[in-house]
C-alpha cells in the first residue's frame, strides 16, 4: 500500500477527525512526531499558528506543503512574509460563529441592563449613566461583518429581540437575515441610528482603525458598542476619549489592543480598560480551548475544510494574502 | 352635562390614558386631589398600591368602588382583608413581558459567560467554576410560568437560542411556542434536563416555596437558574445549601426575600447574596419607574384593561382572592 499523504496537526485530534482525514485518503500526524520522511509527505498544516508552532523555523523543510488551515477564525497573526506563495492559507471563520456571537450578545447585555455596575442601592441603579437599564427589544441593531460571527449576531437580535437590522460590510452586498445592507464607508453616517452595535471584523489592512473618531461621535448618547473581532479594528484613543466625554456609551470587548500578553492582554495604554462604562474579558469567547462542544465544531471544520481544498473541491475561506501583506 | 364616573390614580397619567379614559365616558383624578365628592363618584382605582397610597386608610371612603387596578404585574402586597368582597382587584400581568423577559435573559447570559466573575488571567477565567463559560445554543430551557414572562422569556430561547423549551405551569396545559409543558408537581423530576431555568411565577399560596430541594438537587451540575418572578417562591434556605455544595449552578435574581426595603433588599438571613455563584440586581427589571417607554407600556396596559372591566367587556388578569388569603 503507498503511503498516504500526511495532514500535520499542533494539537491532537480526536477519532472522528482521524477517521475523516483516513477516508479520504489522508494520515494525520502530530508535528511533535515529526521525522524527516514525515515532514517531506506533508500536504497540510493544522496550527493554531501561535503559541502551538514555531512556523519560522520549520515552514523551509515542508517541501510538499500546500495548505495551513488554522484552527483559529483570525489569521491576522501569521508571519505571511516567511509562507511560501504557492501555500494556501485557509482560515476557520464561521467555526466560532454560534459561541461568538452569543457571546457577544452577553456582553450587549450585561451592559444593557447595568449588571457590571451593579449596587443593591435602587435609586442609584436606576439613575447612574452606567446602569441604568436600556430596552433592547424593537431597537435598531448594527452590525460589522455581515457573515460568520456578524450574521449569527444579527440574526439573534431580530428572532429573539425583534432589532432591525443594520449590516456593514466591504461592499454593501446584502446579505440574508439583514435589513439593510451597506458598505463601511458609509458607517459613520449611519452611526447615530444604531442602539447597539457588534463588531466582528478580521484584522486586515482595511480594517485596521476602521471604527475612529468620525464613528464614535455620531454614536447616540446612550448606546452600546461591543467589540468580539479584533482589538485593532477601533482606534483606542478615539474611543477612550469618546467614553470619557459620554457615559450613556457603553463599551464591551472581549479583544484588545495588544499591549501585553497572558494576563496582561487587557492591559491598554489610554487605560480605558478601567473607565466605568466598560465591561472586559480577556479574549475567551472562542471558547475551543474550554468547552468540548466548542472544540469538535472547530476542529472538524477545519479538518473538512483543508481536506476539500487538498480534494480540489470548494473549500471556504481561502485567505487572501494582499488583504494582510 | 351629568357628572362623569371617576378613575382615581395615585400618579399622573400621560395625555394618551386621559384621552382614553374620557373616550370612554370616564374622568381622571389624582388620589391626592380628591374631595368627599370625589370619592363618591369613584368607580375604580388605578395604583402600585405599594409606597404610593394607604389603602387601608381610605378605602373605607369609597363606597362606588368596583374595582381596583394596579400598575404592577404582582398584586401579593394587596391588602385583600380590608378590600370590601364586590371591589374586583386586577393585576397588570403582562404589561412587563418584554423587559422583565430580557432582564432575565441578560442574567442567564451573564452568569453563563461567567460576566460576575471578569478577571484578566484568562487560565483563571475559564478553569473556574464560578465563570467557566456555558454554551446556550441548542441546549435546553425551563420556564415556570407559560405566559407573560414566561412566554416571552420562551420564545427569546426559542428563537434567539435555538433551544428545546419545557414550560412548567399549574395544569400542564399546553402553551404556545413551548415544545412541551408539564404541571407544576412533575417538575423535580424534569429538573435534570434543563440547562437554564427561568422563574417568573407571581406569588400566591400555590407558588410560595415551589421550588426546593427536591427540585434543585436534581439540576445539572452546570446549570442556571434566574428569578424575576418573586422571591418567596424559591426556599431561600434550600438554595442557598445547594449554591454552597455545587458551585457549577449558577443563582441570578432581581427578587428577593424581602428582610429588608430600600437599600437592603438584597440582604439574606442566610447571605445567599454574597456567594460567588450569585448575581443579584435590586428589583429593577420592570423598569416602569424609569424608563418612559416601558412607563407608558405598562399605565396604557392598566388603563384599557380596567375601561374593559367597567364596560363588562372581557378583562384580563381578574385576580382570584382566594389564591392569596
Amino acid at each position: 500500500m503507498a503511503a498516504m499523504d500526511i495532514v500535520l496537526t499542533t494539537i491532537p485530534l480526536p477519532g472522528e477527525a482521524i477517521k475523516y482525514l483516513e477516508n479520504h485518503g489522508f494520515q494525520a500526524r502530530m508535528v511533535s512526531d515529526m521525522e524527516e520522511e514525515t515532514m517531506a509527505r506533508a500536504v497540510a498544516l493544522l496550527c493554531w499558528c501561535m503559541g502551538d508552532l514555531d512556523l519560522l523555523s520549520m515552514i523551509g523543510k515542508l517541501r510538499g506543503l500546500r495548505a495551513i488551515q488554522t484552527f483559529s477564525a483570525g489569521v491576522d497573526h501569521l508571519p505571511f512574509n516567511a509562507i511560501p506563495p504557492h501555500v494556501a492559507v485557509l482560515s476557520n471563520a464561521g467555526a466560532y460563529s454560534r459561541p461568538v456571537a452569543e457571546f457577544a450578545w452577553s456582553l450587549v447585555l450585561a451592559l444593557a441592563k447595568g449588571l457590571n455596575g451593579t449596587t443593591p442601592n435602587r435609586s442609584a441603579y436606576i439613575s447612574s449613566p452606567y446602569s441604568k437599564p436600556y430596552l433592547i427589544h424593537g431597537k435598531t441593531l448594527m452590525v460589522f461583518g455581515t457573515r460568520g460571527i456578524g450574521g449569527e449576531a444579527a440574526r439573534i437580535g431580530k428572532e429573539g429581540f425583534k432589532m432591525r437590522v443594520i449590516g456593514i460590510n466591504r461592499s454593501g452586498a446584502p446579505a440574508p437575515g439583514i435589513d439593510e445592507v451597506h458598505p463601511s464607508t458609509d458607517a459613520p453616517r449611519l452611526a447615530g441610528r444604531a442602539d447597539v452595535v457588534i463588531v466582528s471584523l478580521p484584522l486586515t489592512k482595511e480594517t485596521r482603525g476602521i471604527i475612529g473618531r468620525d464613528f464614535l461621535s455620531n454614536m447616540k448618547d446612550e448606546s452600546i458598542l461591543v467589540n468580539v473581532g479584533r482589538g485593532e479594528v477601533i482606534v483606542e484613543e478615539d474611543l477612550y476619549e469618546e467614553l470619557k466625554r459620554r457615559p450613556g456609551i457603553r463599551f464591551g470587548t472581549d479583544v484588545w489592543w495588544n499591549y501585553g500578553s497572558g494576563e496582561s492582554v487587557m492591559k491598554t495604554k489610554t487605560g480605558l480598560h478601567s473607565l466605568p462604562n466598560v465591561l472586559g474579558t480577556p479574549h475567551i469567547a472562542g471558547g475551543a480551548t474550554y468547552s468540548d462542544e466548542v472544540s469538535r465544531e472547530v476542529i472538524m471544520s477545519a479538518v473538512t475544510n483543508v481536506v476539500k481544498f487538498l480534494e480540489g473541491r470548494d473549500a471556504r475561506n481561502l485567505v487572501n494574502r494582499s488583504e494582510y501583506v
